[in-house]
């Protein structure tokens, strides 16, 4: 059986995850793109930056409105390898990115399509397109290997 | 009439906020407070540095973090002067903040007691105290005159 090769940046983001396991954080990357480039890219990082709000989604948000000093990111995609939790989906909505691919859902921390639904709120001001399942099998496996190896 | 004086956190919380809005940011300030001690602070500057994640809450947690070189903010408050939004409510989960201090509620952005409420998702990995009110009317009259300038 041939599968259908992952988009490149989704394909990125899964190696940024490896690579976030590999220093002992848990395996999420994330990449910002914009007219098919990589502005920006990050892997989880909390422990290694000392920075509860180092998520992967929220350090390539921050790379990005720096690359192009804007403070919004409109016209950018962010591709993720796990469902954003409410701090990131609040990022996302607060710098304006287009649209939004996902990897694997997070029903534990998830904040798209679980527990406080971000974008579905009245008052959220910028709701990006949402795509999901793309690489889902890839970030779960990285996951579910991470943390079996810490129990 | 003697008014009863607000505590000292949210009096800086209050000065951050004026120093905001001098610099054309919208007027939000904060503070870490641990055992009686500011440990970091920060005004509201997402212009200012190019990045859509600057809020005061964010950065105060992300420079307490680095002064205290650890991931999580047990035991430490966070006195800031507008009811956070998503996106900082889920960095004061993360952090670990054990005490939340707001001053005016926002039901336009907020997502403490409004919108997300996050912090009453059954998915929160934790919860902090919750204590609102203190400041209200100078938090809001700083805001109202923001607003009303940029009109």
């Amino acid at each position: 059986m041939t599968r259908w090769p992952l988009p490149p940046p989704m394909q990125r983001a899964l190696i940024l995850a490896e690579a976030a396991a590999a220093a002992g954080e848990v395996p999420v990357g994330a990449v910002v793109v914009r007219g098919g480039e990589i502005v920006a890219e990050a892997h989880n990082a909390p422990r290694e930056l000392s920075d509860p709000t180092a998520h992967a989604e929220l350090l390539a948000i921050r790379r990005a409105a720096q690359a192009l000093g804007a403070e919004r990111l409109e016209g950018c995609e962010l591709w993720v390898t796990l469902e954003p939790c409410a701090m990131c989906a609040g990022a996302i909505a607060h710098a304006r990115i287009g649209k939004l691919y996902y990897a694997a859902p997070d029903p534990k921390g998830g904040a798209v399509e679980h527990g406080a639904r971000v974008f579905e709120q009245p008052q959220c001001l910028h709701r990006p397109e949402v795509y999901s399942g793309m690489g889902e099998a890839a970030s779960a496996e990285l996951l579910r290997g991470f943390f079996a190896a810490r129990r």
